[in-house]
Formats: C-alpha cells, structure tokens, sequence
C-alpha cells in the first residue's frame, strides 16, 4: 500500500516526520506500506508555480492514503488568488474527490483545563463532525467579483445535488451506527432552498437506519447549542461551508487543536489524512510544535483506509500513555507537566507504542 | 412619535406588555410617543393568511420605530414556505430596508455563573455584532429547487454589491468610534469571491477612520476565536449568513439569552428593536418568561431611533439595579436569588426607574 507523504509548510515537516516514524515503526511490526514524497501549498508553489503541481497529483492519485502536514505562510499571503497555498487544499479535495471529511472534537481528560469552557461542560466531549467536503459554495458556479451598473458586485453559489447529500448522509448514519446511534443534521432550512433539500434527502435517506436517532437543528442553533451544551452532540452532518465553521467552533471546545486529527475520504475509503491546525509559520522550525495530532491522523489512516482497526488503537493508547505520563508540548503544557519538544514528543509515543 | 408594536407569538404578547409599561412610564415622564398594535408572524397568518400583512406594512411604514416580540411555534411548522413566521421577519426586514443590526453580546457580572465558559474568559465580555441584514445569500437571485439531468438540485446564490458592503461597513465603523475603537471584519475570502468584495470594500471604508483599528478575520477562526477568547473583540462586522451564525454563537456565551436585545435600522435609523431570543412557545402564557431582553430594546430604541441617550441609560440602569437587587426569572436563577415571574419583573424594572 502507498502512502503520499505532503509535509507542506511552516511546521508541516516537522510534525509529518514524527508521524511518520510512527509509520515506520509499524513497517518494521509488519504493516506493508510505501512512503512517498511530494510537494503541495507554498512549498509547491515556491518549486513549480502551482500550489497543488500535476506531479503531485499523479502521486496522490497512485497512492491508497495522503499524509498531510499544513500549508500557508505569510510570504504567500499576496501571491494571486490561484496561486494561495489554500487553493492546493481545495484542489486536492476536489480533484481526488474526498467528498467526506470527518472531524472528531474529543477532549482528553488529562487535557480538560485547556478548554475555555467549564469542565462540566466538556469533559468527555466526543463529537464526530462529518462535513461534505467538495460541494456547496466552496465549488459552485457562477461564482467572481463583476461590474454590473456601475458597481462592483461579488456573488457565489450554494449548490448541492441529491447525489451529493445522499452520499455524505450514509457516511454518517455509518458513522453514527458504529458510535452512539444519534445524528444531527445541520442547516439552514428556514432560509435557504438548497439546505431544504438537503434536509429532505438526509430525511429519507434515514430510513435506511432505523437504528439511528435523527434531528434536524439550524445553523445559528447548532452555533449556541456547541457552546450551551456540545455534550448533547454524537454525530454532526452539515454541508462544506456550515461544516467549515461549525468543525472550527467545535475542535476549539477542546482547547488543544493540536491534538486534533482529520480524515478526507472518497467513496472507497482512499483518503487524505491532516492534523485540524494550521501551519503555524511563527513557530516553524522551533521543535516545539505538537504532533499528535498528525500522529494520531495516522491512526485515522489505518482505521478508515486501511482497516487496521487494532493498528490505529495501538496508536492512540500510545497517545494517551504519554498524555496521562505527563508529557506535553508547549500548547498543552501546564504546571507540573514535563515540557518536551516535537521530536522528543515522537520518541515518546514511539516508546508507548 | 409612532411606535409600532408587534407582539407575535408565543412568549411574544408578555414580554411585550412589560416592555409597554416601560414605555407608558417614560411617556408619563415626557417622551412624545404614540403606541400602535399589528399582527406579525403565526398570529398574522392565523388572522390573514400571512405572516406580514400589508396592514402590518402600512403600520410600520408610518411609525418612527418597531417593537416586537418574537415568532413562530411547532403549529406552523408544516405551513408551505411563504407562509411560516419567519417569513415575516425577513419580509419586515426587506420591506423597511433595515440593513443593520446591531447584536451586542454583553455579560450582566451577576449572571456571569449562568455562562458554559469559565469565569475570567467571559466576565466583562462586551461586543457589538453589526450583521447585514437585507442581503446576502438571505435574498441573493437565483435560489431555487429544480430537477438536472434527472436529479433534484437546491441553489441558492450570495451575493454583495459594493454599496450595500460600504453602508454597513460605515455603521460599524461609526460603532467603533464610539466603542472602544476596535473593528474585526468577518469573511471567507480565501474561498469565496463574494467575501474578497466584502474585504477590500471594508478595507477602502477603512481609510475615512483613522482612528480606528481594523482588522480582518476568517469565518472559521472567528467561529473558533469567540470561543477561545471573546474579549479579544470589540465591535465585528459580517455579512447577513455569517453574523447569523456567529452573533448566535456570541450571544450563548454569555449564557443569558433571555437577557440580550437587538436593534436592525434603516439609512435613517428608522428601527426594529428586538429580543434576540426565541416564541419558546412551551413556556407562553406562563408568566415565566423574562422580559429583561425586550426591556433592553426599547432602551436601543430610544438611544438608535430618538435620540434620548438619558433614558436609554435610565432604562439601562434600572435592569442593572433589578439584577443586583437579586431578582431572576426562572431562565437566569441561581439559588439564594429571588424568584420572580415575568410581570413581578416588569413591576421591579418600573420601580427602579
Ligand atoms: C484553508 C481553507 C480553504 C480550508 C477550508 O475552508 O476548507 C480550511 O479552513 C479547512 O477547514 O480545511
Ligand atoms: C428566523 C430566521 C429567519 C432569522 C435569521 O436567520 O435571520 C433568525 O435566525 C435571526 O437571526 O433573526
């Protein structure tokens, strides 16, 4: 099996060489797996131009599974609109169709101080957020900034097929059956046509599983009640951009988004695999970046591309071992901890392993 | 003056009514005003078949001013589209062309325990929210449902002129000035067109305040920011879908939803004036609901639309005494508080006046 190895920018290449010690590791216990090389944001652009290279492409779309780092920096941020380390991102998505993101905010409670809310509120917080990640406004048609009367006139537009919904509907009642059994679908109903029909599709698609309880919420409502009471959530389905903000506010209730992974899946499980945070540029380089997060999208890896169900558990008790023997990298540190680096990190959950 | 009142649904007509008498007071004390009664929402389709009946419109085209109360309730729920309460609100909205609202999200320090975020994240917490409110993806052409290539489509489209970007961004400059002179600018412009338009415009707007401090922030990491650390904002600026979602989220912080008001203005600051909070309809007609938020909006109104800075803060102070006097409704009780219902509160408002 083929893993595409894209580090990225800022700390991308620090964080992706922990993880992929870690993938290393496994190789060596058995685990039949390829690394290879390539080039996307910045980095990429820095090298041929494109954000997101065809040489790149014809990698990732050789490869079973991508291993992401972050892109972004601000030496990028006045390159021209196609060119924006982002635009590699949306064009991955797009062009290897990794329509079902899914993102778990779940709080470690050896971590539960850094959240901002109260501890009630979050501890035990075990969200999976599955976002439609290739449709909605993010891609639809028309879309620019025009001069209409005189003036100019930005416009976008929000679209979604029946296909579309249908198919990131069963990726989450999926994902509900194997968790709690309960699904929130979330839109904007009340405002918006094309999220009527969203809600339509995702309603009859429930009735191919009986066994999972389905709300429907608003947008606006899911906002307040993430931050009233996130605890009454299992699984969230919502279209890409409510899926943007949503998956943000939610993955911040934990406190430690360096903790959080993410996986970007097609219709056969192949899948492009990421950390939630940011490329960090300020830090870069520094060895204080946090990995687990990129360790633990690994683990998301071998569960949902590779069915190395125990696999992906070895990693994330790896994870928890070193978190409940102390050690913490700057963003979640606290008094009394054992302060590592990023690399020292990695030989932490190595040892676990 | 004319005050047009619209009581609604649900909790509407009581909290109203102690909104009324807060208003009656201040008339017997000197303020030249006028109230007059229209149908909006449940109780407007119930008597007319609509939501926002012309007479409705002709009412509050007259008036200087707009009270309401709320709408909706799980008996309209299956009405067709055109025909829902919300309907009605966005009808108003459009019709009086009332592009501005103003949403502060403010924390009272004695109901700081009712906030699902710790103590010092939030206490103090004192932003002002200025959403669009007549464009967007809310009125954008075309929307629809149809049927492509065999399949159901839903649409809808987002758009902004630069007119409409530069007559908010005014208001929240002008907010900003008053405030603490700080102004965040909310948009998606690494992803939409639309909201790159909305970015430069703010930017361009920027130059006639020098005084104030911009900056720009993406949807996401405000969803995120407003959850980390609120009071890092003073007054943001949004489109009409993103200040949606994110004044919700902003005013849940604060855990009092039954304490905050709105006010949504024309050009000429002709205003709505509104509780932000919800009909609840399974409370009506208990005498439980709190009417603090709707007092608070005739106190908007009287600071937006006439001009009495005086008696806004008169108004303004009087709740601040009720809460420190130790009265709660039953939506902000604690233990050791005194319990009061919604017309012993409106009593207790009236008495410190
Ligand atoms: C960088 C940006 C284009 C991207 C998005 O909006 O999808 C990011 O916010 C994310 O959530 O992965
Ligand atoms: C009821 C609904 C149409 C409305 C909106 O989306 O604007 C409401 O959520 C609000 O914020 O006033």
């Amino acid at each position: 099996m083929k893993i595409a190895v894209l580090a990225g920018d800022g700390i991308g290449p620090e964080i992706v060489a922990q993880a992929v010690r870690v993938l290393n590791a496994l190789k060596t216990d058995g685990l039949g797996i390829e690394l290879e090389y390539g080039l996307i944001g910045g980095c990429a652009v820095d090298a041929t131009g494109e954000p997101y290279p065809d040489a790149t492409h014809r990698l990732t779309s050789q490869a079973d599974a991508v291993l992401l780092g972050a892109v972004g920096g601000p030496q990028y941020d006045n390159l021209p609109r196609q060119q924006r380390p982002e635009r590699g991102l949306l064009a991955i998505r797009k062009k290897l169709n990794l329509f079902a993101n899914l993102r778990p905010a779940m709080l470690y409670p050896e971590l539960a101080n850094a959240s901002s809310l109260k501890y009630d509120v979050v501890a035990g917080l075990d969200i999976m957020i599955v976002r439609e990640l290739t449709g909605d406004i993010y891609f639809g048609e028309p879309r620019g900034i025009e001069t209409r009367d005189g003036e100019r006139v930005g416009f976008n537009t929000m679209i979604y097929s029946e296909s579309e919904i249908r198919r990131i509907a069963h990726v989450a009642f999926q994902a509900a059956v194997k968790r709690q059994g309960k699904l929130c679908s979330v839109d904007k109903m009340n405002v918006l046509e094309c999220t009527q029909l969203w809600r339509d599709v995702v309603t009859e698609v429930a009735k191919e599983y009986p066994q999972v309880i389905l709300s429907h919420m608003l947008v606006d409502n899911a906002a307040m009640q993430l931050v009233r009471n996130p605890k009454q959530f299992d699984v969230m389905v919502t279209g890409n951009m409510f899926g943007d903000i949503l998956s943000d506010e939610a993955s911040m209730l934990t406190g430690s988004i360096g903790m959080l992974p993410s996986a970007s899946l097609d219709e056969n499980n192949k899948g492009l695999y990421e950390p939630i945070h940011g490329s960090a540029p300020d830090i870069a380089g520094k060895d204080i970046a946090n990995p687990l997060a990129t360790i633990l999208s690994v683990a998301m890896m071998l569960r949902y591309t590779f069915n190395q169900e125990e696999m992906a558990r070895r990693i994330e008790n790896a994870v928890k071992k070193v978190l409940a023997a102390g050690y913490r990298t700057k963003d979640i540190d606290e008094a009394g901890m054992k302060s590592v680096g990023t690399k020292a990190m990695g030989d932490m959950v190595l040892a676990m392993l």
